[in-house]
């Protein structure tokens, strides 16, 4: 740290990014990207031609990345605002929303960043603990009086929340946004984005990093009415017009576009979770029910820290959470069948050297 | 705008970009980007292989095109962080040391962000009128008390401020950052990188959008003490850690990695900037000294803005600047040769109409 850095960072714990070894040969079960590569339409047109013009600017109003999605989800391209992945989006929402008095509110076990940014916007927080069974009680956030983010799956439990019951968080959060972070929603679960005619107060934020294959390209996007979406617009303009580069756009686009290779990957990592739960089960852990492309599961025996140190010895990488409540749990990100099967091979290793 | 956005958010102007036509077939001269190319390392580096891996996070540590940059300019790796273009780097200084009471100081007439910037995080500001000449006066900035900003090449005006001068601005400010932007620095100025061994409280901030000719890559890099850059790095890591793409990663890389292709195109550029700058004089132009990849000329006759429009009508694209002091200018990117005499036949076009 020097000694010019504003006093208000100087405890600031920035969010930890899961481990990426650059070059070494593990099997990374711990960032949740998929195991597939992207749609081959991305391959196309992301030609040598299209590399050679790279020498000029992007389109700040990335709109064939903004049509493309709208088109996707049925919306006017007002309504779409993309970003330099799902992160920047939400950096804009707390910019946006939960300056002067408004402050954040969020569950205790979520995505990490969330409190990342509340400290870093100095904001307050209302923090409400999810039940013991992981789950979101939508009475406890009626009347937040705050901005609301809600992950839903949420990480890194992956339990989903019925659409139902997040309506009735909206009815009672008229005076606030409420955010929901879609990252995980495509593995199972079902999208907001059917609310956005009826709540004003809505924001949906998903992601390309899971369902669309793209983590490598940077992009998210949030979706709401034109009036909120003009909001993140202006944060847009404010911090960085040119916030996607070319191939980016481009790779979106096309990735959008190609809705049976979505449907296709996401269908394949489902059925490859389901039976991993079950592999787990049968090997004696406690599987939460999950609607993600991850799931979050205790080692019974073992203990979440030792699991996920033996089995990054033995060359799988899996992330476990130094945190109260979740220490027993490791999360698994679904990768390919063969992956998979490295990770239940070396877990049967793991359970037979500690017996 | 929505009821939700805070307050303080209501009047906030955003930056206004370039225009972006997308399609249009203008002779873009109105946005500082290279007429040439990518270095050919970087069509290389962008293979159908990489593409394809986009599924996976890219490097949050952006090693390669660290290590690129710090090795090119005889640095640690610790002395730089690379960013989603030099705006974010930018954004990650205000933020990192403008706060409580810091603020920040720049000119009256420099690139237009500072100021967006400082009204984003509500910063108390001391705004420095350029000499009539367009030039900085150093005295000026001594002991500013707050956090500067000086763009050397300066924008829009082109005009530099020699080394020895900025080093008294850094010789009287101790105890504040000041941040050179040498986003232009490649045409013909000189980097104060060689002073940072001699000043804690210089950071450098340069862009791979100009003289790299990757604008479409959005990358741009601060250089300074291990501290400082430290200091930023936490910032990046509390906004958004993975701000890089993979192939931006690589393409960066690839042409800091091309020294040869650099000279030849600054050199070129700063060629055909010589030619331009005689060619509009001869035409009874008012032209600025410019050591960057455009000129500031003012159309003696017709004035600033009918000379801009007029140019657009007949499809070049250069920009003008609503404000005072600098109505009678227009800001003229140095394109190809070719383009340049488009603009120069354009011009004498307008002079002829408007006898």
């Amino acid at each position: 740290m020097s000694r010019f850095l504003s006093r208000r960072f100087a405890s600031l714990a920035p969010y930890t990014p899961g481990e990426q070894p650059q070059g070494m040969e593990y099997v990374k079960l711990n960032t949740n990207e998929s195991p597939y590569p992207p749609a081959p339409g991305v391959i196309a047109a992301l030609s040598a031609a299209e590399v050679s013009r790279l020498n000029l600017y992007s389109d700040p109003q990335t709109k064939a990345l903004t049509n493309a999605i709208a088109k996707r989800y049925g919306l006017f391209p007002a309504q779409v605002l993309p970003g330099n992945g799902s992160d920047e989006i939400l950096v804009f929402c707390f910019e946006a929303f939960c300056g002067e008095d408004a402050g954040a509110c969020f569950a205790d076990l979520t995505y990490g960043f969330y409190e990342v940014y509340a400290r870093l916007f100095c904001l307050e927080t209302k923090v409400i603990a999810l039940s013991e069974r992981f789950t979101i009680e939508p009475e406890a956030y009626f009347n937040a009086g705050k901005t609301v983010f809600i992950a839903n799956p949420n990480a890194p439990t992956g339990v989903f929340l019925a659409l139902g019951e997040l309506e009735e968080i909206l009815k009672h959060n008229r005076e606030n946004v409420v955010v929901i972070d879609e990252a995980y929603v495509d593995f199972g679960g079902e999208s907001a984005v059917s609310l956005l005619a009826r709540y004003e107060n809505l924001l949906v934020v998903q992601t390309f990093s899971k369902s669309r294959n793209l983590a490598g390209a940077r992009l998210g996007f949030a979706m709401g009415s034109e009036q909120l979406i003009g909001d993140l617009m202006k944060m847009k303009f404010s911090f960085n017009p040119y916030n996607i580069n070319r191939l980016s756009i481009l790779a979106g686009a096309a990735a959008m576009e190609d809705g049976a290779y979505f449907e296709a990957c996401t269908k394949k990592i489902m059925q490859t979770r389901e039976a991993v739960a079950v592999s787990l089960e049968e090997r004696g852990f406690f599987v939460l029910p999950s609607r993600a492309n991850f799931v979050f599961a205790a080692p019974k025996r073992i203990g979440g820290e030792a699991y996920y140190k033996k089995l990054k010895e033995k060359g799988v990488l899996v992330r476990w959470f130094d945190r109260d409540r979740i220490r027993d749990f490791v999360r698994i990100t679904i990768g390919s069948d063969a992956q998979m099967k490295t990770l239940l091979n070396a877990t049967d290793q793991i359970l037979e050297e500690t017996k």
